[in-house]
């Protein structure tokens, strides 16, 4: 269990992350908090640096980013998650942000592992594309072995030979993650479908898989977003599905999830 | 829709078909039949014909495996699904089974796929391994343009680069797959999983994901089955999940399945 | 080694088997084993019988284009490698060919394996999509066990996440098959390239595989084929091709062909 | 074109690369250099930064390893290529190496990329284990972007559902790279072969499909290597690799390699 800003993360509450791709503005900052808050999400997501996979693409707000989701965090008492990309950045975003997101680029970034476990802040790490559960589990073990025990891990589609959506969803890898290992273990339906009108039906399935929460994509106006609008939620269409997952959190947690680890021990290494 | 023995698959109502992985003895098949019809489900699965991968491997009880279902079906009601491998038994496994199995190696078997069409029976495609789910809406093309409007697919697990369990389970899949196409979709998270212990959860997350149905592997003694034992639920674990996917069920249909299908055109190719 | 009609496969003699995708017109089968068979190539291939994927695709011409086949072979003295995609085609087929061929998606069609084994006629086996090593050489290992010897492998690109070649050649599975089988092992150019382009790039690189021969798709007008085009060589580009293998052939074989297999036995199954 | 201590690497002559795994001991690279230098390798790959995939592993012998392998360069003439893995080591290690090498982790670590491009050396950019060609080129561009056009693309194997091997070499991938991209290209049979008895073979599948050199592991005594020591060579066998390469280079290059690029530009992205 991680406890941050007395929300805590591996409990029975199941706890949703929401919020845009990136931070662009105040208003949609703003705006976007007040209504993932009122939906009952817990945390607020947004990324204030960019992966720079092309020197023309939108990079990031940077300091100013952070400072909106600050403000945000002020505003609305919502915990704060942003991406940090650069082991250079980590001191930087830990003074803003509550918990340190580590993408699937950099998964096997070791010497970005390290920073953010030294940081001591809670860390989301997200799975790699092609990361067997072995190659996950080995990365989270990176950050406890240098001395930070927060760590949560991401669920968020893996690579293969199907492209119609843009990732494979592995549903049974959240089975499997929270039988092998003690860690939180969350889900991003976004990244994983890719096409926004999926990612209720993938959050329900996240739901039904054991995970203990989910980060989802959410953006008051998706089609002007500049990152990512494919695969945003819209307000009206987050708060249809915070709804419509209500009956499925009652039914937390599962009689199956108790079952003895032993067996799997192979996977975890 | 589609109606067998008076059982309707893709319809609002859920249907569980059960058994075990090979018709083996008729005690065997008796009490498998007469527990899985006990806990809820509607139609009796069992192998008469198996994949002959090996010369060693165990292939079958040929016809007297189709007599011992048909027998346990005069019995118990079920209805009954069992595979056929070979255009040649299409016929004789006709005469028996109210639907034909097409396996996932055979998926792109266009012979076995036609002699099935012509049977007039429903049949059940299992999507290949490496199937894209434009190969597998093709597959079912076949089926329907050689007259048998019939089709159920199912979901079964890809291959992928993750070997921890036995096959990744595509459960975005189900949800595109409803979106894309009229045809009714089950999950068979047995063989996705690979491993008895998580087939439980695997069959509530086809619940979620909003299949019509499940096929499972139940036997009375797991450990001595003839094939399939590791994934296979003995009957006190199937008891368990029926009941533990009840609630699930009460929450069907959802809301998000009832969107357009229009945009995703160019999945079903 | 294989022997059929005086040419040896798994010898020292790399063997090219060569013509068009499918046989079209008398004229066209006879131009191509005409040219073919001047730049050296010993085999003519050619589809009678075509994978009927869309009920509205070009089906083969059958029985009429066996005979084209066998007309051709009267005519140039080249054997014949066609496809069979039914198991009650087999006797037909083995009347007219020489080589019988089971392509990539019936690799795992175990009841046409058993009855291409039983007509006594090599057989060349394609590696399915998502085939491992020991699955494929378990389907090779299905026909030996079924009394025929005479299996040639035929590596022709696996499925991957990579789109932008048709399929990726898996030139290392040429080096490893040729370690832990005793089987002729052969590349599918064409169609781990799909783009004819590449096709003598890829042929080339089998040959430094150590591959046994090379299976390619010509065609005297590809834009205008019926199937395949873009992934046919006209007579230019095949006679160049050719040409450009000569002095690879050259240096066959390869001093590290001769290691011991021992240590692959895993592989094998 | 790149040119570094005189070696040009695209040009016509083939440019080999060889070294440990990892710089252990003065000895042991001394020895190295001097021998792979002997046998026509015209640079020395060393490992001084490690991979910190566990706490418990090697993690390079740090500057120590980098001012041994600028001992090695002042006595044998090599150019120095070696990893590295953090942003914060670019300026100490652009100190000591010639070519700075990004592992196939950090193929989408942006940060790290745009810090190598700054530092003017040229870079050897592994390929991601699941990176598209359009993935590899776009992180080739963002270096490019950044003012530094001296990058050398490395094919070394993706991550397939096929274990037997290490990894997939994809050949026909360097086949493709060379016509989409003016870059250099070259293989790392080492890592994709994943044992040493298999990477002549792919080294010679290297020289066939193109590439502009090849990057090899190669140690005094691989079964005492301190890591990777399955998938080097020893002395001998690199040396008669070398030697079995000769007749291939002798071929090069290729007039297939001349065709124009355009029609591929779809996969340059």
């Amino acid at each position: 269990m991680i406890s941050v800003r007395g929300i805590t993360l591996g409990a029975d509450r199941f706890v949703t992350m929401a919020g845009p791709c990136s931070v662009e503005t105040e208003a949609q900052v703003m705006a976007t908090a007040h209504h993932v808050r009122r939906c009952g999400a817990r945390i607020l997501r947004g990324g204030a640096f960019k992966p720079r996979s092309s020197p023309h693409s939108f990079q990031g707000l940077g300091l100013a980013g952070l400072r909106l989701l600050a403000a945000a965090r002020r505003e609305t008492g919502l915990a704060i998650v942003t991406e940090v990309m650069s082991e250079l950045d980590v001191p930087l975003v830990a003074e803003y942000a509550d918990i340190l997101q580590v993408g699937s680029r950099n998964m096997e970034n070791y010497s970005l592992l390290e920073a953010v476990a030294r940081s001591g802040r809670p860390v989301l790490l997200k799975r790699g594309l092609v990361a067997t559960f072995a190659d996950f589990l080995q990365s989270a073990q990176i950050i406890l072995a240098n001395g930070n025990p927060h760590v949560i891990l991401c669920e968020r589609g893996i690579r293969t030979f199907e492209t119609a959506l843009r990732n494979t969803f592995d549903a049974a890898g959240i089975v499997l993650l929270k039988r092998v290992s003690h860690l939180p273990v969350i889900a991003d339906p976004s990244h994983a479908a890719g096409h926004r009108e999926i990612v209720p039906a993938l959050a329900r399935i996240a739901v039904a898989a054991g995970a203990d929460g989910i980060l989802v994509e959410v953006h008051p106006n998706p089609d002007k977003a500049w990152s990512d609008g494919e695969q945003s939620l819209d307000f009206p269409a987050f708060e249809a599905m915070m709804a419509s997952l209500d009956p499925y959190l009652a039914l937390r947690p599962f009689a199956d999830q108790k079952s003895p680890h032993a067996q799997w021990s192979e996977v975890a290494g």
